[in-house]
């Protein structure tokens, strides 16, 4: 199936983010869950930012400014302290959930540098589920994550609200409904019975991307291959979620750095410009689809992006036929497929297909996507390593390399409140 | 002692932040510690958030963002879920320490609304101690609060950082350095050893203040007089600091309404405009003054917001002379002579016969000085409620209302990671 831009532009929107630009990228080693033990996730956040810092030719010293997303561990102010930053101008965490947020960091970054509030600001990103808990684990027997108006316990005599979102997980929880892989995996399932979609389409997204890592040396699961058969042979994880649908655990950190395009001029790989961005949630999506089962079909089994992808092409003043490479937030393929809808690359409903017949495969794909390995086989940082592998692109050194990249889209994760970059060569 | 105006102005900035306008402002029920109890902190948050739309004349339709600052318990994503807003298209929380980031959370929503990401924002504080935890007690025989990169335990074998803010702590909890007060009572009895500032300087403060409070509805301490016989009768808390240089510890939230100039001149109050904001930190002053008693004198009894003063006046394109009426975050009496001093109403040393000049005083004083009653004697919110009486002054509805107030300064804590607005008359 050839490439169907279904969406070229959304509201018009007169105050486009045309002003910041990434002029660095860095990241440590990545791992699988528990490998990385010589250093704590802290000291990653560090390393990370030192490294992308290196990459433009700036240091410390020029830093005034640090963004991150939702529940961070590793606190800016911190951060800043260690590392001898000057003055700390800006310092601000995206309450976008964690795989929601990677872009609206960047966003935040983009914001604060055009309204000069700060002039180099570094966007990080620390996550060693192997130094403190895995994601997508239930709470099985251990006490459930505390909601904001139960940690610690109120005074007796207190009465507490209970949010509907925790009234919503008493309809879901009972019923098995643990974590991201349960919850994502239903919304499939559901895009699967309206539309077809396909166990082998899901394959097409896992096999794809793994063919991507596989020719970048920092991606974890570079030198693992892996052919239908093999995606199809890999156990059920939650049905229709085999393994290899499903991101990988790992420890590592990486960072970008954002300024002025008068900065970036000045530093040693020039800048990508931070062309658009753009965050949202849909009404009654909260805190994502955990949360809301009862949600109109075409929103449930959908990237809940629409009106993100709506806003972000009307300020880019580009669509998704002008887009040469995208990076899709990809915990779970399913959801990789629903972006795409979301984002215009396909018509509704036509993600399967679209993914089944090559159009996300370097270098022949009409829309080359997840060039790095994605959070599938590179490694799982909460998608701020998509932001890194589109300015890669755009500067021309990606080891899966689209000749000549002008535009590219990265969005963040699907399926909660979620946020979404164009970013093009300048 | 009259007004003297010693800088009139910083670095100077073509990027001011004139385009966002506060539209609204409201809270809950202030009382002292532990003395709401049939609202949880989180149903305080949401009743603050509609009492600020509300007197804006907005609903939650209207509503696209949400801001809040560090430590917040109260999640924006599931405030917006639980509220009802159609899309929530900015969420973030500054990371600036609380006491510090009230100002700097205005400033984000003001530059997420300035460069479209989000065109109303509510910037909500909501903080019960009764309900959680006192600040300012020592962590006693219970665990220490958990450092980034120790929460929860690392797997065994992998080496933990500390940070150098723990290392400086290892030099100060020995000699019994446990909380703000007794941190901040170092900082000012070091400015009394070097400037001569007194007892009655300090008393002058709380006194003046809570004259403020008397004729405020809202204000925990409206009722309980104070002369200063009285203040130097209460009890020693750490010296030089009495039981009256003390902010209170109470429950209770606020909220203010940040949009577009287009969309106050619809509001029902109209807008106080956002002429200038600006947050950041001295080097080496890290997460506070806590952490690290080795600064330069100048650097250490200050109230660490020099820089930010003077991006602030140079954005505003006015200085502390223009300035009708100010809104000081005042944990303790002494931060809030030294704020005085950082931000040039007064010259280096001089901020105790500044006030005790009653150059504080409303209405006669030269700049009168957190006429709600401030967090000594109004409700301690982390000084967002310094924002709400900010707008009342320009609106011409305090309760100490400063005739023909044109110009207010509101500034966060001093002493840690700070922010300060500059609000005008529209």
């Amino acid at each position: 199936m050839g490439r169907r831009v279904v969406s070229s532009g959304g509201e018009a929107s007169a105050t486009a983010s045309r002003r910041a630009s990434i002029v660095g990228v860095g990241e440590t080693r990545y791992a699988k869950w528990g490998g990385i033990t010589e250093a704590s996730e802290y000291q990653l956040a560090v390393q990370s930012v030192l490294a992308a810092l290196d990459d433009a030719g700036l240091s410390v010293d020029d830093v005034d400014g640090l963004a991150s997303f939702a529940d961070d561990r590793n606190e800016a102010t911190f951060l800043a302290a260690d590392l001898g930053i000057p003055e700390l101008r800006y310092a601000t965490m995206s309450w976008l959930p964690g795989g929601g947020g990677a872009c609206a960091a960047v966003s935040n970054a983009a914001t604060a540098v055009e309204t000069g509030q700060a002039e180099v600001v570094v966007v990080y990103r620390s996550l060693c589920q192997g130094q403190f808990r895995r994601f997508g684990r239930g709470p099985g027997n251990a006490a459930p994550k505390p909601r904001p108006e139960t940690r610690p316990a109120p005074r007796p005599g207190v009465r507490r609200a209970r949010s509907l979102l925790e009234a919503h997980v008493a309809f879901t929880m009972p019923f098995g409904m643990f974590g991201p892989p349960i919850a994502y995996a239903m919304v499939t399932k559901r895009h699967m019975h309206r539309f077809g979609t396909t166990t082998e389409q899901l394959g097409a997204v896992a096999v794809t991307t793994r063919a991507h890592a596989a020719r970048n040396p920092r991606a974890i699961m570079g030198e693992r291959t892996m052919t239908m058969d093999d995606y199809l042979a890999s156990r059920m994880v939650s049905d229709p979620f085999r393994l290899f649908d499903c991101c990988l655990e790992s420890d590592g950190a990486c960072a970008v750095v954002v300024t002025t395009p008068e900065r970036a001029a000045d530093t040693r790989r020039g800048g990508v410009t931070i062309l658009a961005s753009a965050q949202g949630t849909l009404r009654g999506f909260g805190h994502g689809q955990y949360s809301n089962v009862s949600m109109p079909d075409d929103d449930y089994a959908s990237a809940g992006a629409r009106q993100v992808a709506a806003r972000l092409w009307g300020r880019a003043g580009v669509g998704p036929g002008d887009v040469d490479v995208a990076e899709i937030y990809d915990h779970f393929t399913g959801l990789v497929l629903l972006s795409l809808e979301d984002f215009g690359f396909c018509g509704r409903g036509e993600g399967g297909p679209f993914a089944a017949s090559g159009a996300m495969s370097w270098p022949d794909g009409s829309i080359p996507t997840n060039t790095h390995g994605g959070s599938l086989s590179e490694a799982y940082v909460h998608g701020l390593n998509h932001v890194v592998e589109g300015v890669r692109q755009l500067r021309g050194d990606s080891t899966c390399q689209v000749e000549g990249a002008q535009t590219c889209l990265v969005t963040s994760a699907a399926g909660v409140p979620t946020s979404a970059l164009v970013l093009a060569r300048t």
